[in-house]
């Protein structure tokens, strides 16, 4: 194994846990290697630090594997962490069939995303450290999960930085690519081939079922940016009176009715609509609902893009504020990393100041339990979660 | 009612919704008052903003009551204020018998704190605004509750920057001092005369539920500044093979062990000790647990006190941190304002490091649903609480 040392002057992130060695922290690197190999790590003063697989033509040159010099990187090394990852879910959610199983840096494996539907799963191998390892991962996902199918969903513009083909396909197994999950007592359709992403997003299965208390027979909700109709289906399941579910997409939409109809929930409309557009013109025409739930994507992908991406959101959140009936509730939520928790929260308080409202925060909260961090890695503090109760000022 | 008008340059705290103005953004005053009356607010051009009741003494000089200038500040406006209060936590909260009733500003009763004990209820009013209006009060509070009894816990310093005196005992009826609540399945017994602020400490409702995955029948616990037991009395009820439970008030730990035989729960260690001992001399005789709570009290009570307590708390987190088996869970909360989430975040970040460990964030909290909070008030956002796995690095 090559041995990788870095520079006296850097910050000490690989110590405070970050799993990412960045190529202007590496001093020199003795011993050959290839690409996707393992390596050691150690400091200036050759004191070992950490081992991780190793890929010149990232910026992440090393990715960490394990801190600890007695590890040896095999195959049951992958089939254990594996075994780890699920393990936790486990503890964490009792009875869960559906989750994100394995999230990359935070369940220390990185460049490595699993999400379970059911019996099925389906996977991304982001880097070539993954990639070369494929068959003990193989090998760990049967051992642990015993899935009917494996899926690859490969088909990441990340893939090409690190030197790999995009693709997707089968890799283990065979299954209909549209599987059937419940989360929160509801049921969905999952179109894992075609789905955005891996099909599903996981990460707001706590804060859609933080909907609950602000649901009663009586209430009346708007859920823009519904995709396939997550919070929409939970507010039904919570008893809405009426929903309206927002996408401009019809091929979302038409997946939100049919997960609308598998559940038998049919006090539904449907709008496909640009949910700015959507939003504006219900303020115009003088709209009220008992729940606004505004739940987009993320706006902004770059540091670059955040002043543009506040705009949008200050946009929907203002008029989503005002859409909200006189103590009303209105649930608000940002999965854009760049905008972080501060700049979310201080847009939110100009809206409601152009809005002319009070806010009472009742909730806050970011990804679930299936979407654990490290501590020193920020970038896995994406998601904002927001429920505040809305009141009217002059 | 006399009109406050306020100062042309000043921030527009008010229009966004903080409920005090401040002594320095007073521009003049017109007609008589008293202290305590109610006044209307008005900004330099004349223009309607607030109704709320003033003190001249207080360098909050008006407190906000409404925004609406057609809402009659009278009995039944208080009523109906109290009654929304409760309405809001029997609907957030379903079946709560026992909660912070109303919590001030953020139930836009300012100066009205009332804590629901069962049938009991423990009530400060911290300004002379509200003093004035204890008889409506007093209606509101019977209307809405039917308590057997009220016990005033006025005996808070804030009291004398208003002009008023400290003061305890029952305002209406009578009980025994000593009341049995329920809280999440557990059974506590609060003292309202001589216990804690009004007897206990139910913002972290939620947050001792939040414990429960961790736990299962072979999990060793260690509850630091355990007070009258609460994490210990959940990790018993989620059924912890042992818990240790430390805190350097021999009452407290008196009252902890009548809350755990009252809950018939044996498996518990109780040790009075100060628990910044107690944690370094553990980790000197290398004692482990699975799970290690440290819930303490404030440690800063003003700006000026934030870099000691900021020692204070690595001191307790890093030793913490060290006495967590690896894999295992550490629990940290800080209640000071003053430390605010990303101070204490970056504290767990050094004591993590000098600890040598790899923290991965499980779960990460406020106060709960009956401690809501003002989007525009920062003063609310006091309580920070935190869920980490804990991995050794070398």
């Amino acid at each position: 194994m090559a041995n990788v040392f870095l520079k006296r002057k850097r910050k000490k992130r690989l110590e405070q846990g970050h799993p990412w060695i960045f190529q202007s922290e590496v001093d020199y690197i003795e011993g050959d290697f290839e690409p996707g190999d393992f390596v050691n790590v150690y400091n200036h003063q050759r004191h070992f630090l950490a081992k991780g697989y190793i890929n010149p033509k990232s910026q992440m040159i090393v990715r960490v594997l394990t801190h600890h010099q007695e590890d040896e990187l095999n195959e049951s090394f992958f089939i254990n962490r594996i075994r780890r990852a699920w393990a936790y879910r486990e503890r964490m959610i009792p009875g869960v069939r559906s989750c994100r199983a394995i999230y990359g840096e935070a369940d220390f494996l990185p460049g490595l995303i699993v999400d379970k539907y059911e019996d099925v799963l389906v996977v991304q191998i982001l880097s070539l450290g993954m990639e070369k390892r494929k068959n003990w991962i193989l090998k760990g996902l049967l051992d642990v999960f015993k899935p009917k199918a494996i899926y690859l969903r490969n088909d990441v513009y990340v893939r090409e930085l690190e030197g790999l083909p995009q693709e997707k396909g089968f890799w283990y197994g065979e299954c209909e690519t549209e599987v059937i999950i419940e989360e929160n007592g509801v049921r969905y359709i999952v179109d894992i081939e075609n789905g955005q992403k891996t099909g599903f997003f996981f990460d707001q299965r706590q804060n859609r079922a933080a909907i609950k208390p602000l649901i009663d027979r009586n209430t009346t909700v708007l859920d823009c940016f519904t995709h396939t109709g997550s919070f929409m289906l939970n507010a039904c399941l919570y008893g809405a009176k009426h929903v309206t579910a927002v996408d401009i997409s019809e091929h979302a939409i038409e997946t939100a009715k049919r997960n609308a109809a598998l559940n038998g929930f049919t006090n539904v409309e449907f709008v496909v609509a640009n949910a700015f557009d959507y939003l504006r013109e219900a303020v115009h025409e003088g709209k009220k609902w008992d729940v606004v739930i505004i739940d987009p994507p993320a706006f902004a992908k770059s540091a670059q893009t955040v002043p543009k991406a506040l705009g949008g959101y200050k946009d929907i959140n203002l008029n989503g504020l005002k859409l909200v009936k006189d103590g009303g509730f209105f649930v608000t939520a940002s999965c854009s990393y760049h905008v972080h928790a501060d700049l979310f929260r201080a847009m939110i308080d100009e809206a409601a100041f152009d809005a002319k409202k009070i806010l009472r925060q009742v909730h806050w909260s970011g990804a679930g339990y299936d979407h654990p961090k490290l501590l020193a890695a920020d970038e896995g503090d994406y998601l904002k979660f927001a429920i505040f109760e809305v009141h009217s000022r002059k």
